[in-house]
């Protein structure tokens, strides 16, 4: 699949190794902002990278120096369903039908969002500069997040008079970083850098400039796309139904995960080629 | 609603800044320890401060400069219902019978503790010298929980023969804070100082001394009272939930919650005072 | 019972202090590696641990300098179930039935490892060198982690192409390490150092060498078998139900537990060594 | 106790025989209607008989021979919140502040009648004639449900525009009748007879009249009060236990739970009356 | 939106009365039996009645008088994924890798039988004649079940060799339905009839023939039709919602759920042509 | 595997027809009431049949025509761990140790009762006359219960004084029988018969003697026995799981499931001789 299938106007989407795609979002002028349209794109791009066979490893990235993203687009809110002037066209006047339509609509940016989650394959998301608001939804979802020293985050949403609804409060809980300290910066909207990040845990890294902590992606990347991918996302499948469920479900669901994955030739590949010491290639999935 | 309505014994209760009340624990003689009816008191002042509109973030700090708190206050309850004298009322000898009112006796006291957890507003612990025991079991229903260098923390109850039952072994392991050092200081009852509790994340902040501690616990509380109610108490009631749920149901929860929520007219107000560079003031909630 | 009722012929069962047993594994030979016999035999080991009203604690350590452990045994692995060859003598050619041997197969690896973990005492898993795979299962099985400055730690599992099946990959997004670091170091099947482990909390303490952290494993032990069995081993139990339930749930257990172990005299022969300055002496449980 | 320390204006509290409450509703000139303050009073009173030592079973009736209950008071509710009307005090015109305190007015209400649920002691609901809306949610708290023939049974709630929230939609489905039999009752809010309500399984028993159902009642407490107080009592938190966790937390709490209450002296005492042939007599509980 | 945009190759979409859609599937020459592309087309039609305003409640049923459905087209499915031979374009060897996309064939037809469940409208299934396999997966999504005489049952699945994977052995359990009875079909694939199924609660209603239960189909739908929309589809919603899910998390769904939609003007309007003896008139939503 | 491997004192294992095995519970003179060792038998019974290459079904069912069993041996057990009596030898007299204690003895009798629900092969339990107590226990873990018309139940345990603790309380409300049912004959104690047991679904069969529900029961198992062990061993753990997790958890689990089992051979068998007319033949599993 050549890499203009999953290009859109605001994401750029390359190969530059065997089997490692990394999606740029790339809308420098807006510090690369999200419109809703972006939101749809980016699920788009990830639930077809899930299931492209030549690729094992995703790098999310964004063009520029300035910022990751400054979240939200707010001037396209202003005049959305955020403000109710957006329901416009629906004249709706009665409570519960706004409500009701607010609630699809918050589902419709959520979805794509978690696209990137269930992605089969592992996500690796690499941000500097300005990372706000849909920053942190976007690298919760993410598998490894890691930064430049230059990054600034922020849960924005209470400063703009609103609880995230996208899935900052749901899934930083489920990073395992400090309670007293997600709470801190969920209810004061505060900016933290890069070194608050990595000593809390939500960053497992911080590197000197956005090249290098990109140069770092790029090389887990590789070397996770060197691995057996029956390995690699059977890894991420049980390890995000572990954090779910209880130990005695986690157990049994890699009991019958593996009942067929173990059946692979990659273990016997993987096996031998460890003794030959030899890096072992592995057939698509 | 004046200060006075609040006040009991041995807690007062002020209102320095508009919308941000403190809660002082004050029983300077025996260390600021607990007696069964403080765990009643307390609980009381937290479910009225959860509806109270004038209040919308809420420090709890201790007076004096020697402890936060000791703990239980172990010569009351050695006369108590722990070791079986303070039954002596019911005459009750049948085990089962006793074990029943034990039951109800923690029950007893786990609700109003509970209260704190529960209570809509953000409430932030400001911690100081002695903190044992039952300092564990109400700063874990805290949101944010913060120390002078000075705090001395102890999970003491299996010093005294019993495991702690008013919340700490619930509440502990979800702070998110290292299983292996959450059993190291329950299993041991040990000490464990600001550092340590800063370093596995147990607090978000050290400051020199009390005083500091405070002046940031006041701070917070007025950044936090200065952001939209509605938002604010909705970002502590989603993270609450979805501690407890999986990511699905967590991204279900907000999006029923904000179908009303994302009604109000703070979000309005709060992105044209952004633009207007000026502070917003919201309805009371 | 004597320590020769518990020797296995790759481990060491010594009491060397009062209620205080010392799993040692032994074979050193294979860098202390496991056979599928061995997985059986430490789980008999410790569920036999787990009702000796002798023990009250212990230390899981190794023999030799080299290593802890460096996981399954590859070379046994590679003629057994792992790579079909070990079915052989099923002769069993349909997919399904295959996976249906192989469920069966890691459950009958789960179930021991799990004893572990089940174990009504406190485990103290002190480890060194060498400390892969199996290392991993085993010691997030275990209550305290603590290591020596050399521990070379991996998750290796994905670097011979399979998912981790044991349990690390259900029980570490349980000790409340950072999941981004965790996905980092499962993914990539990359080594990690004892510092490293320290920082993001896997272990709780690094030691200057085996014997040092030996040391402190059972002074920690020492510490753990003063204190009242009952009390200590109703925190192992209620924090480990915590884990996997809501708050609601884990303070109602803790409420029902306590109505009968608040029963115990070791409160109050606690409270009243306490008073008096002296070491409490517990009965057996 | 005394049987007028319980009387409410709309409830008559009685104790026909020893241990045996009896809970009649008695606004009989509207129906037995629900008013907010009744909802409110049948909490106190269930709340209180909860730890009554005196009682040990409970029969929920209503006066008159028209109606158990016609639900919700809807003159009453049409001024109240449900219209938006009962609000004018707080002149709220914000939607998300609105919904706010609807949250809060809703729990307001579901409080009370859960404690009908949590009561320790079993309920058994006696209906005949009209047993509309809160006929339904105050009936699920029950542990048994028995009514007349003329019992007319309906989820009301849809026929006003609104979706039952004091916990018929959520109790009915774990009363175990047919999901299709609940979703037609509950969509359609139509009504169903005794024989309909019996044949699902919704009521256990039906009754030539209000007398025979009353009496059939009064027989099951009498009977149920003459077992031990410590296993009906454990018998009916364990199953509401197990209702909501699976089948292996279930097995686990009960385990706790008799830990503390096999200890009963009302084994050997039941044990011993059973071979004498006897009534045994248990002390308070 | 007209009935046209609906219809697909097996499926007529009417729309016999306001706001009631009726969904007929119709590939009588193969007694209704459903080929993959049904699977995906149903579920679009279902996914798209969802959020048509002009729809408020679905009657499902089949053309002719045969079938319901016969379940799975065997021949189809014969050269497909279910033997192995429809995996011969991908010349997949590795047992793993057929097992992953045997895990994704499955979801792709699970997602759409899933969208009749999530349709936010309520669903009639109305069945006649053979109703086998797919018919359970089927209807055990729909919220209402009804069935004439002559309907004929089975949970087909194991005499093809097969644990059946689109929902019927998920959802069956939750119909509530006694787990004796479901053990019994699932186990052997024997045939059942509509008395049968009445008898259990399988199904809500039992008419002479296809005639007689389509028109209560359709009354049942008219009904429903004149209700609320806010209140149907919460009352659907809330139900499904507490279905998997404790007593107290339902509460407190509803509770958030109408903060929201207690402020519908559906229910003043409910209310008043209550009193005024007229069928009220809802705004779409 | 011959049935004399199998027999326990009070128990006799046959095999009347291939893959079939009859379990009969044989101490006629005491009404096949339970000792502690028949509790252990029945279990390692059961564990072994589980995974016995050549049984495929189990038939459970007593001696005699008077009693499947009059339950728990109250002569033997009025000695033992339920008075107290059974203690003596430990000599303990602290309330937490005997709690301790006990809680280790209950679940020494629930684990091989457990064993029956987790049996890999579906269970049919045929009782007859007396089926008191342990009778319920154990048929609960059946898979499918049916009965002769003289059976009469009784959950006896609150007539001797105390909750049921072997898993009747736990697994009862998961039967899907309705509540109020379950709540009157568990807090009553009293005996109901085959009718009413049939007409709330707690069996699926009454017949009209112990030899016609036996017949039918091994003709059950025969027409099971016949049909794929894959598919009928899937569909009994799937069922199982799904009972007690949410929908969403019973696809995901079902969809990993078949990725393994779809690629079973028997799926084509069974295909094909369904097309050719002849009753297939299936390797053992």
């Amino acid at each position: 699949m050549a890499s203009r299938d999953y290009n859109k106007e605001f994401f750029n989407v390359t190969f530059p190794y065997q089997y490692v795609a990394v999606v740029e979002i790339d809308r420098q002028k807006k510090l690369n902002s999200y419109t809703q349209q972006m939101f749809t794109d980016i699920g788009t791009i990830f639930s077809r990278l899930s299931i492209d066979p030549e690729v094992r490893v995703i790098v999310l990235t964004a063009a520029g120096e300035r910022a990751f993203t400054a979240g939200l687009d707010v001037t396209a809110a202003a005049n959305g369903p955020l403000t109710g002037d957006g329901m416009a066209d629906q004249k709706c006047e009665d409570t519960a039908r706004k409500a009701w339509s607010l609630r699809r609509h918050i589902k419709e940016i959520q979805e794509p969002v978690s696209e990137i989650e269930k992605c089969e394959k592992p996500v690796i998301c690499v941000m500097h500069g300005i990372s706000y608001g849909a920053a942190i939804d976007i690298s919760t979802c993410a598998d490894i997040r890691i930064c430049s020293k230059d990054a600034r985050f922020s849960v924005r949403e209470v400063a703009i008079g609103l609880a995230a609804d996208v899935g900052t409060l749901t899934r930083l809980p489920k990073t395992n970083v400090g309670m007293s300290w997600i709470k801190d910066v969920c209810l004061t909207a505060r900016d933290f850098g890069a070194q608050e990040a990595l000593s809390v845990g939500f960053v497992s890294g911080v590197f000197e400039n956005k090249k290098a902590a990109l140069d770092r992606g790029l090389e887990l990347a590789k070397d996770i796309a060197n691995k057996s991918p029956v390995a690699v996302q059977g890894t991420k499948a049980v390890i995000n139904y572990s954090r779910d469920h209880s130990v005695n479900d986690g157990l049994d669901y890699i009991a019958v995960w593996n009942a067929a994955m173990l059946q692979t030739k990659d273990v016997k590949d993987a096996l031998m080629s460890g003794l030959q010491k030899r890096t072992p290639t592995f057939e698509k999935l």
